[in-house]
């Protein structure tokens, strides 16, 4: 495992079960991280000490994933500049998860955020990996080797529904 | 005119003729405001001090008008224990003015905003009055004259229309 | 507990888990309350007779909640001085929420609603709770450790994430 | 033209061209109407006396236009047992209409209005018709020819396109 | 029960449970129905012929309902000159209800549905009986009993809530 | 230029601007057309018999455009076995759009319209070629000269944005 | 069997629930297929060889599915001359299935996508054996078949609710 | 000027006016980049070798820039291992930005594109300079200061409300 370079934080314990898909892509393709909680809302200055101390800990990207009215990714852009991985989390009394996106998506001039889907932690992860895989060769070896595990899979599958026919493989 | 007791924000000076509604009613009212420029993603920091110094200056209210992934409001809101009015504002590149509407309604539980109408910063005053007005018997009877010069208002341009006919009103 | 400074109203009884949330932060704040069922729809007489008799009751904030099509936040808005905070509620025909956000939230100029968040009933109460600590000094401490013991609810999560691992704690 | 059967009411002057278009389609399939301003959050006590003697006055549907968070139509058929059709008017800070839509469309149950397209007050006016139409026979002959030109102005102008071909129409 | 005045109709029988409840409340209300499946794109010729019809056979309001890009009540409307409400219903394939609601909202000019909330059959049985009832006494005499029975059964649970409080109604 | 093989229709002269962009793509990739009027809810009956006969008068495909609730495509569909491209129409009264895609798109099962994007008629027209030029190679070789020269343009604009740089392109 | 004329894909193997209903309904109607899993982002190159190549195989319309940012139509549209009917599919993190109607629907002019309803397969094969049906006459014969048996089903339904009345079939 | 590190490329010659803001500031923050035009759907080949070979010319990130169904930066993203930056362009028969956004957005798993905002290219710019700049320290200079920048704008026109007032800066 390379040393810490992505910084994982998310504004509630609630929102673990989606965001540590990020983590969990993270170890497969050798990248360093660290995960925490940091809540925009419950500890603004806890949020700002860490956007703040990011850079100088070695941090090269943080991903931050919140859900309703989310201002955790967009204030952590505006205190650093690191380039912020925002993940929109559909929280339970989400408006079907618009609320997320566009506070997440339609940052202001000159404060960008970079949106992935919703729910999108793995994606997430993903990018992190590419963005320290354009400076670290090991790295981009690593997504390289994912991206061609992802055509395999397909190839396979392909190949299954193509000889076997759709009625067996859905068991018709 | 009382003493200031309203605080209102707004994030950029483009958001000044619309923000500056809510102080134009607020003189009409008969009720104290300070206005400045407080950006959430471009002073995060005087965004910090003003939310945490404004009750102890004798601020009772504070209205907070930003656009696209609107922040602010929602932002100072976990800065302080004073109700926060947000006012959503509809921005140059925004998506319909939803984007403003969903990042400041859609506040977790525990910090709340007090969410009007697209570019309601006239509705917003009148809120923070309502919210003077119920300790404030001055600031009421205020708001109760105007209340009723609305009623009135109604009342002569229905006159108006039953007496001319819709014809004659619209210059048909 | 404090004198009944907050009237608590609601469409229909099924809108009662739901809005009990604002009732049970009161009584944690120390904000005394009053309750009831008022309809616009069903029985405008008694909702016209509740909103005009509010004031003189004592209470300064009124929190209404409807689902919907809701009109009972914004026509209780229409017969009192006092500020009334909106909950749109998610009603089992609504279309995804959006019906009474909207029909909440845009308000036509000169009778503001406060708006929160969809179900945001608890925000509703702290809402409230927060504009009677602006002038009453126990309401506002209370509400300060309010959000102090959200604070330290992150911390302890964030403090037990980075100790365990989020394997752990996920039980992964 | 026959005598009073619809009342046509609308929340502000501002509506007045839109709404115009009810009594001017009514004008010409013979239907009397009135038409006045109420408005159910600047006038309410207005808008029940409107609502409660219409039926005694000999009214037999009421139209009621509304932008935003448009309440009048609701509000008006709660308070009747008369059918209310609801114009929902795109007003100047609407959110593309939806408000006005919403607010009106999706009533609880027990309380219809019904709704017709945004902006839709000439097919009010004929819903309105088509209401007295069903149980007056004059009325019902002057739609059937109504229809009927429609339908032939539709016919000329395909012969006129067939004719002289689409280019030739366009002045290509 | 009186003679035979609404039609019913609806896309397919899946529609049943929903529309029944129209048929219900018009069994309630004392007005007669009949009720049948018609489909604007299966049976488009059983739908002119029924809509020919319609009139001619008593019938003085239309009811019909469907979903998705639902062209039933449209198409009816288009084919007499009866009034016809249009029940949007949610289809297991639906866009959350939109396609259906706008599909028989936004109708042309010179072509009405009286549109009512989504799966708002109940409503639409109100609707035509109100209707009815704007020249047929005994409708409107029962339904005016039927909103007295709203405004009471509001009145009762207002009664045991503040009574009981709200705790002891929730069971807590 | 080939025989008549493809019927463009629209709902009014009104949609005519839009809907010759499929007249005049057709008239380019050399595929006969005839183009005409015919209004589903205006003339019911002439689209029945115009649906009823294309086939047999040698029509391979229709094209059919309309706006707001536009039933003409999904209509069509249902009274013949030819392939129907839908081409949803921005009407002026359209909420944003939303009503004329979903009442063309969301059609039930049994009846499919193929649905291009809004105002897309010149795509519409390309459709419909295609389709004859999966069965007709001299239309077939039209279109692969048609896909060229849009890889060409672009292929040039590149050139041009690459040689002379964007502010000289921008004339900045 | 008649030979294969039409060629269905999709990007990802938990897409033939959905996506196997447009081969059973062309099995039905007598049109022959082929099907397998083509991913434009999994394995994008396979997928333009397979576009390519479709043509002159003997495919003569290709039926595609995909959700989320479904890229897989448009891409193949891209690529051949052949008409491409898309699948709008509703996966798991969706935001209500409008990410996967609005990036197939919404083409750029010169490059159409037939869209169909969302999750729409049949219909897509349906849309398909259409095309095929406009120059093969014994599948024109089976559609006609196919639609008239959709009409008996609908008739016979509208029979039995006639008959027995909406309660007994309800069960009731 | 530092050596190119970013590829900016968009579907079209008409998205130049926006993506131009990108170039811009990366001239500004003293990253060297290129710039053309690709296209998903006119140019599939040129997209695809576009994207394989840009890492192996010493590209670090990649702006994407599309309008409509924009499958550019999706299928960019899918062909390299190099960070992709998404720009939703607004093209001119968008449904109000809502197509572009979510066919960038809502890419699936394994393939992200880090969206920006609506019209973003400016914050794509940004974006991709702080990516850079995480990793090259001059640029992290040029970020600092830039932001800074921000700040200082935002505390001048502070000030000038602050002492001139609203109304003088308004010119009332």
């Amino acid at each position: 495992m390379s040393k810490t370079q992505v910084g994982i934080i998310m504004g509630s314990k609630s929102d673990l079960p989606i965001m540590s898909e990020a983590a969990e892509i993270l170890d497969q393709l050798g990248v360093g991280y660290e995960l925490t909680i940091v809540s925009a809302h419950r500890t603004p200055l806890r949020m700002i000490s860490y956007a703040e101390k990011a850079k100088e800990r070695g941090i090269k990207v943080i991903i931050a994933g919140a859900g309703g009215a989310a201002h955790l990714p967009g204030m952590v852009a505006s205190l650093t500049t690191l380039p912020v991985i925002g993940v929109p989390v559909k929280s339970s009394n989400s408006i079907d998860g618009w609320d997320s996106v566009l506070s997440i998506l339609q940052m202001p001039s000159g404060i960008p955020v970079a949106t992935v889907a919703l729910n999108g932690a793995k994606n997430a992860g993903i990018l992190a990996a590419s963005i320290v895989g354009a400076y670290e060769s090991s790295v981009g070896v690593n997504l390289a080797a994912f991206k061609n595990s992802l055509k395999e899979k397909v190839e396979e599958t392909a190949k299954e529904v193509e000889e076997k026919g759709w009625k067996e493989v859905l068991g018709k």
